[in-house]
């Protein structure tokens, strides 16, 4: 139908998240209509971004400097390590400005069903990191899915010999959830955990 | 939050139709684990595309030859020119495989709210090619809204000095389409066009 350039073009756009053949092949025409203006820029910024980005090898955050800004940042505070899956999560945190210490991205969770285990997540250089005399508190991040909540406890039996404190996120109704809306498992889970008004 | 270069990629990305700030910085993490596999591979498809496809001169079409890959096949009927708003449009009928003349992209269509008048689309090339000796007949394949058809009966006006046959597509009933779901113009041009059964 079309040459083999559009082609190739519109099926790398398909592979990515949210995109289908059909919404690869409108983004492929944009790009084409706006050469100058996107598909040059967009082309330049894949391959440069692709070519300087790597993983922070203290934290596993994604950045040009190797440790990070995060870590590198002297006014973070050294004594907290927050541990997220993801860089993603990681990127929300810092999108919601709540946080100050540093972080530890795993890089997923344990999966029995995927066959990820211990040693395919970051959990050994995190030990290592609890370890240092610095780190007063781990807060673990990990989502509150059956397999987040397996990493979780996994994580914080590793770390029980380093002697630093565990701590997790709050679980309960979200701000501005109407209780109507919200399954089972976490209105059991908010009344448990219910605090003085 | 994080470098600048992933900052700008994801820009970019949130400008592709179909993906916005939050679903691009997905899809920037998405490339940025997968950089040997996908994101390299779409860098060089999009600086390839961007310098090699341009505008078939003769129709319009987007193809890396001038005239295009349809233009240019011997095997297509010169005698059945479609006339179509888009390439969307173009890649379409040819996906369906249903029409085996050439084509002709106007560009969009007229519209006083936007401020696009004839010149602003090929409308005068398309009337020097309906001139040919060879061109028997202009199907205009315009869309069914209110643009689209006010496009097509001004194209219709220019065609008549030429003597060219002109046609348009049929519009009724979508094959699969349940009366039930219509809205009232389809049904009201369905029943007005009515054939024997």
């Amino acid at each position: 139908m079309t040459g083999p350039e559009i082609d190739r073009l519109i099926q790398l756009l398909a592979r990515l998240p949210g995109l289908g053949p059909r919404s690869a092949r409108r983004a492929a025409l944009h790009l084409l209509k706006r050469r100058e203006a996107l598909m040059l820029p967009l082309a330049e910024a894949l391959s440069l971004a692709a070519t300087r980005v790597g993983d922070c090898g203290l934290c596993g955050n994604l950045d040009t400097s190797d440790p990070c800004a995060i870590c590198a940042d002297p006014a973070r505070d050294k004594s907290l390590i927050c541990v997220v899956e993801e860089v993603a999560d990681l990127w929300a945190l810092e999108r919601a400005g709540v946080f100050r210490g540093r972080y530890h991205v795993l890089g997923g969770t344990l999966s029995a069903l995927d066959g990820i285990g211990p040693d395919d997540l970051r959990i050994g250089p995190l030990v290592a990191r609890a370890g240092a005399d610095e780190v007063r508190e781990v807060i673990l991040a990990t989502g509150a899915t059956v397999d987040g909540q397996t990493t979780a406890h996994y994580v914080t039996d590793r770390l029980k010999a380093s002697g630093v404190e565990v701590s997790r996120l709050a679980h309960g109704v979200p701000v501005g959830g109407e209780l109507d809306y919200l399954d089972d498992g976490t209105l059991a889970t908010a009344l448990k955990a219910r605090r003085p008004f």
